[in-house]
């Protein structure tokens, strides 16, 4: 097993890109990640793209294909992979297996997604194929609605409060509000969030993460090759994937995701670290509650402490462990299968010293988790400055 | 780089499963598949699932996990790959990938496409989704449309003629007639497919595969470890993927599948071998005319001769090299997603001596070919029996 860097990262603005298509957004953020690691498309050996449901979404499916092309790369093989809103990282872990098994030296991996073709409603059916369709959303359940369960029992058995989930949601914001990529880079105020619409009790509008065009790109090479590129590479030093049963009905708790636990354990164990040695960390806030869940379950604070650990701003940018530093899906945007790479990207700038206003002081190893739907799929990696 | 077996296989029939949905599918040929290795899911240490548009045809994304679910096999982690009518191939390369590559021992692969829940022309808009829909599809090209396009010209530069494409059906269900897990299990002769309703001058209805339901799997294993399970394995010597433009327009030619061409390039050369040494093969004949171009891309017949071979009945079951044993797309059926995991099924059955009436006499070595929409992407497969 080679060891594995990123050598250059970049994405689109997240937002609504009514003037560009699908292929403008996934272009521009290869482009960029090219751009930054200083080489040209011919030395590309393969690609992967993650992406969740362009064939409902704009009508599109052969998305590696169309990525070959359109990024003028073929005849070199693209591979879409799907995992839901874990489509992203599941293309990085693809193309880090890889470059990791010495196949390829140098691969391309983006996600992306164009959501707001359609309206709302349609684009809500359609994230209902990222949980059990057949035994939940084809019922009503709605992924509010799932995270909600998941919320209602978290505040009964750990006292978890609504202001405490709120506060999640206030700080991504203030972390979005300092980058210039984010769909929403402005503050909000706690008030705003409690104040905000009801969508499913207890979850307001400000605590779900929103609906997103955009896309994200980074391009790898084995760290022995890394270093003759424009930059210093970040090493990923694992990657871990787990799943869990996709229907809520059929898992043993609601106050944890199984496949985030799993995954977080074999990346610990494979990179010889433990939590306390993570500088910062994205993690999959699509509700607040979910982020609330990810800092226990990644292992940053003991199970019930991860509402408390928010409030008290343990996890600002200033805090013990700073979590999304990005602005998380909440501020910064969750075109679902971009929010993966885009992840691998925020940790690649923080780790190089290029996050300017939201830059944690001497960060030097980093942590991302996705999450597919309500938590069938996840996916951790930790990346080491070099 | 490890030397991979395939341990195991099974599949569904291919057909209009109207009492059976997606997950049974793909259910019942992954039991199959680790029934056949004499092994238990408990030895499965990753996954990998092709399926082109389940989002569209049944709304549900997610399928690795999905299927990771309803196998019984979380947290161990399985991931749906995408590459149109190749996404199955795709995911037989990815898991080879990572067996080749010492991440993982035991790995499952699976393909499926649960096709005939919906009408015809919501599933043809659908299967739009593999070609260029924006430049193409959506202006109201079809793909027998633009097969037709690639047949027109082939007869143009080569006088290839309508018969010769024919006798790729003829012979295609006088195999299928000898698959119990063919859709369409019965002879067809020369007049009834000319004579058939014309879809796309000068495709005929019966030049074009089907819409079908139907899943397939293979356990992989690496070779050193495949001798102690329960059947002598099957090695799969190479897999090579190529990329194209996704819309015809930008081509060089119109009578060859450059994706094919450069896959089967580097197929060969990796294994250290010529058309000359393949007994038999499974190319996707998604159209007659995608047979006739895939034989001579593939290099078992000069550019230009596919036609007269198939007529002179060279691709027969006694013929010269052996094409399309299991009936086919055409006949066997073609369920998109499980399409390139049933070629290495075939393959591995032919390889075995256990392909019954329709068994190639001493078969050695196989090839399987596998392309997406009109050829953006193509997969190549060599297989020898160990």
């Amino acid at each position: 097993m080679r060891r594995v860097g990123i050598i250059g990262a970049g994405m689109t603005k997240f937002g609504e890109h009514w003037e560009h298509g699908f292929r403008d957004l996934v272009v521009e953020s290869g482009v960029k990640a090219l751009t930054d690691a200083g080489i040209s498309g011919d030395k590309i050996d393969a690609g992967y793209i993650g992406t969740m449901a362009s064939g409902s979404l704009i009508g599109q499916e052969h998305i590696g294909g169309l990525l070959a092309d359109y990024m003028g790369l073929n005849p070199i093989p693209i591979t879409r992979v799907e995992g839901a809103c874990a489509s992203g990282s599941l293309a990085l872990r693809q193309g880090f297996m890889a470059v990791a098994s010495g196949l390829h030296d140098i691969v391309v991996v983006g996600g992306a997604e164009k959501m707001t073709d359609l309206g709302v409603s349609a684009v809500s059916d359609i994230l209902g194929g990222a949980g059990d369709q057949e035994w939940e959303l084809f019922l009503g359940a709605t992924f509010p609605g799932i995270y909600a369960l998941m919320a209602r029992k978290h505040m009964q058995e750990f006292g978890t409060t609504e202001e405490m989930m709120a506060s999640v949601s206030v700080k991504n914001h203030s972390n979005g509000a300092k980058n210039k990529y984010a769909q929403f880079p402005r503050e909000i105020t706690m008030e705003q969030v409690l104040g905000s619409k009801m969508i499913a009790d207890p979850l307001k509008m400000l605590d779900c993460s929103p609906i997103t065009d955009g896309a994200a790109g980074v391009v790898l090479a084995p760290m022995d090759m890394a270093e003759s590129f424009a930059k210093e590479p970040v090493e990923i030093v694992t990657s871990a994937q787990a799943s869990d049963s996709i229907a809520l009905h059929s898992r043993e708790s609601l106050t944890e995701l199984k496949a985030t636990r799993v995954a977080a354990e074999k990346a610990y164990e494979r990179a010889n670290l433990t939590p306390k040695d993570i500088n910062l960390a994205e993690v999959h806030d699509c509700f607040t509650i979910a982020e609330i869940m990810a800092i226990e379950d990644l292992g940053f604070f003991p199970k019930g402490q991860g509402g408390p650990a928010s409030l008290e701003g343990k996890t600002k940018l200033e805090g013990e462990i700073p979590i999304n530093t990005s602005g998380g899906l909440k501020a910064c945007g969750h075109p679902v299968g971009a929010t993966g790479v885009k992840q691998a990207v925020e940790i690649t700038w923080q780790l190089r010293g290029e996050a300017g206003e939201r830059q944690i002081k001497d960060a030097s190893v980093g942590l991302s988790h996705n999450v597919g739907g309500s938590g069938a799929t996840a996916v951790v990696h930790i990346y080491k400055k070099s």
